[in-house]
């Protein structure tokens, strides 16, 4: 008999969770039942699953007894709070939020690129930055044929990126201005950052807090995960990243300009990229010039998939190339590459929490 | 008695050529009278200059006898064939188009950067691509203390751009779109291309054509011309240029990632970067991470300098360095440089046509 699973959903009413949701019920686990959980302000909600009324119940420690899996999209704080707790009762954490990709105890996998980190999981699995996924798709097949030594990485990233509330308030600032109206802004760039802009017709070249060294979040998140992910430590010196993240006013989709440099005397032409990501997991190469042919976020949004285009070579520079990578940051950049993580654990038999590990996570 | 001027503005009725007449206006150009030009489509229009009514003229060969100056935001066939009629009949062009700005004649002059060319020129002054002026008005300054070896920019470029009919599409759809309704593209990407696509809450990795290497001309410009402004010949290889460009859903106001390295050993800080885009020419340092201060287009709109932030050194290599770009494109980008070149004209007694230059231009 095939194992079923009862699965948790952590954050269930959010643009990320709702999405969670729908790829759970396309995905290949086998759920014996559902649990979808929020915080006090959305218990009581009717959502549904596999067509079924299910009530929004409020987390708390005691609503992961019994459950086997765990999809976390409740933020930061939330999953700080509820993962050593689901984990103490035996269910495997798969988590959507930045508060445990950088422990060494956890895993921060991207199916197509590092499954094999899975493995020697504790508890808690980490999906992901969706800037972070998207790029790191594109290049792995790339690394793995070529090498990779350097990374140049400039960001278009869409509201949802920051929560549906965000996408809701581009959505009315865009309505105000048409309407010759005053924008209200009060959530981008960051819900509790002091100043609050506009983001329709604008660019905002903050996303998440600044760190000292001038780097927002987001771009040291995109440097050090991008090395877990690929190399296998955060700190890796096998290659350097850098880049600048920008929030655009499009609701869904990230698209990201990634310059990369492959190891020096491959001989890696553009050609030989292109045939590369024809062939890559996840990918969907969209590159025909001649037919004006590259990514476009209206084109991705609802996708599972990762679209690259406009490969080509730097004219000045010895094994260098630029790419264009489109991705619904809501999918594969948080609740498919989310569900994804699931399914392969359940495809490995992983659904399981070593007994060694319930001491490696508190809440600090 | 100062000397005054006869000017023509080619090309007046579109979205640089209202710019041209306000910024003429504001200008410290002593104008005696001026003749607004257009195509037969807008001839009969009228326009205001000085609070005076004045009647759009349909531009031909004759319209330039008696003029001094001219300039002209026509586009590049327009340009082809009046500018050769312009000197011809005395009058020195100041040509907002690309189809002067590789010939060796003409000088392709950013005020702030690369005045001196001027000094030579035969009749036509090109003025640069609104993405390239913007960058090398920022990367000038750096140039002269700390050197620079190699430029990578990802560029955010507003609608406008494109022209007027461009930025209305943009508006256009996003009202639709808001409405549920479906979105109607026939001008974007590039006007006569084959296929169109809507720019509105989307990203659009095409501007202009595509060459035969796969870069768009909008990229191919920002290589040469950068080089040509910088460092005084269109295929330098004393510094290296490539980029991605991008339409973004703004309607004014161009922004720019730009990565640069400067000669190796000069021990150049960030602090030493921003001290110098401080003091520059034409530039606005907003870098104040602590204080969210960073460089956004609804905040350069209307404005003619060049706005700096997110000033940063690329954490894994030396003497390489991030900075965030960003210009009203309609004014630094056209106008507002289309007029300063002809204020630098007038400053230094240069408007006039060295008899020698009349054959130095064709329409072909």
């Amino acid at each position: 008999m095939t194992k079923e699973y009862i699965v948790a959903i952590l954050g269930a009413t959010g643009a990320v969770g709702t999405r969670l949701i729908e790829q759970l019920e396309q995905s290949t686990i086998p759920v014996k039942s559902i649990k979808l959980l929020a915080s006090s302000r959305s218990a009581g909600k009717i959502l549904q699953f596999q067509g079924q009324n299910v009530v929004v119940e409020e987390a708390t420690p005691e609503s992961f007894t019994g459950v086997d899996l765990v999809l976390a999209s409740g933020g930061g704080s939330v999953s700080a709070r509820f993962a050593p707790e689901a984990i103490k009762r035996g269910a495997v954490v798969v988590d959507n939020s930045s508060q445990w990709r950088m422990n060494d105890n956890v895993p921060l996998v991207v199916p197509e690129v590092n499954e094999e980190a899975l493995k020697n999981h504790q508890g808690i699995i980490a999906n992901p930055n969706c800037s972070t996924i998207q790029m790191v798709v594109a290049l792995a097949p790339i690394k793995a044929k070529y090498g990779l030594t350097r990374v140049i990485v400039s960001t278009y990233q869409a509201a949802s990126g920051a929560g549906q509330s965000a996408w809701e308030e581009l959505v009315a600032e865009t309505t105000a201005h048409n309407a010759g109206q005053e924008m209200h802004a009060n959530i981008l760039p960051v819900k509790n950052a002091e100043h609050h802009y506009p983001l329709a017709y604008n660019l905002l070249p903050q996303i998440d807090v600044f760190e000292d060294d001038g780097y927002t979040h987001e771009e040291w998140k995109m440097i050090h995960e991008t090395k877990k992910i690929m190399f296998g430590d955060k700190n890796s010196k096998a290659v350097k990243v850098t880049g600048t993240a920008v929030r655009v006013p499009v609701p869904i989709g990230h698209g990201e300009a990634v310059y990369f440099e492959t190891e020096a005397g491959t001989g890696a032409t553009s050609g030989d990229i292109q045939s590369i990501l024809s062939k890559a997991p996840g990918v969907v190469l969209e590159d025909n010039p001649k037919e004006q042919l590259y990514p476009q976020p209206i084109n991705a949004e609802g996708k599972r998939e990762t679209f690259v285009g406009r490969v080509r070579p730097d004219l000045e520079n010895d094994d260098s190339f630029h790419m264009w990578v489109v991705s619904d940051n809501l999918l594969k950049g948080a609740a498919w590459n989310t569900v994804q993580i699931a399914e392969r654990l359940v495809a490995l038999n992983l659904v399981r929490v070593p007994e060694s590990a319930v001491n490696n996570f508190s809440e600090d």
